[in-house]
């Protein structure tokens, strides 16, 4: 996860909001990334969906099976569906996101029967500096 | 929808998922794909986030504001979140997925308070073709 706050932090730098992604397989960082729809000019370019994208191209392989994510901000739906597809087998994020997370919040993904796979879920770690670097963000964009 | 169709048939060609999208914006096609995890080597590769993804690349703008997205199958849960961070202002799809869907069925993306930008959506238009593309694709498989 110190990681991933790192690679938040380096969105930032870059006017992204400061969310970090790192792909595991074996202990080992496999891919990574930092929310960037600005500079890839893509709505579809959130940490996660750019690490998992790295990870299958490195794996050669769409699905992800035996690895883990690691992210700083609880994931959206496109994001959790994404992990789904990917057959991530541990998801870890630091932070909750009560107004746009779809894991423990609103359209939570995974527990939908329409999810063909469910990874385990662990939280929590990390969530203070997380959340920090989020609302310092937001501040000085006030 | 007929192009989403053709492009359905295309992917279907290719071995892939037969599901195509295409996104409008004034009448006039912007960007089109179809399902390409498999050629890809990529788990988001469906053909609405490609579809998307080279529209937004298109205009210039991670927002596809006034643009429509025309698709052959109900999104999931990751196209659907995709569509709304995209500002896609309609959704046309042809064919309901109970069993993958994120609209009408269980993770009701754009249902959620959590979602921020709620489409137009208007569906069954090829809804019988759609359908009849993917039974025919699975049955041969099986």
């Amino acid at each position: 996860m110190a990681r991933a706050l790192e690679l938040a932090r380096d969105g930032a730098r870059q006017g992204e909001v400061p969310i970090g992604a790192v792909v595991l397989k074996d202990g080992e960082i496999l891919a990574e990334a930092h929310n960037a729809p600005r500079e890839l000019t893509d709505p579809t370019a959130h940490a996660e969906i750019l690490a998992l994208r790295r990870a299958a191209e490195k794996l050669g392989s769409e699905r992800l099976e035996g690895c883990e994510l690691w992210v700083t901000l609880e994931p959206c739906a496109m994001c959790a569906g994404a992990i789904a597809h990917a057959r991530i087998a541990r998801l870890y994020y630091a932070a909750p996101d009560p107004k746009g997370g779809a894991v423990e919040h609103g359209a939570r993904v995974f527990e939908q029967k329409q999810c063909l796979h469910r990874p385990e879920v662990y939280s929590g770690m990390g969530e203070s500096q997380a959340g920090e670097l989020l609302r310092q963000f937001f501040a000085a964009r006030r």
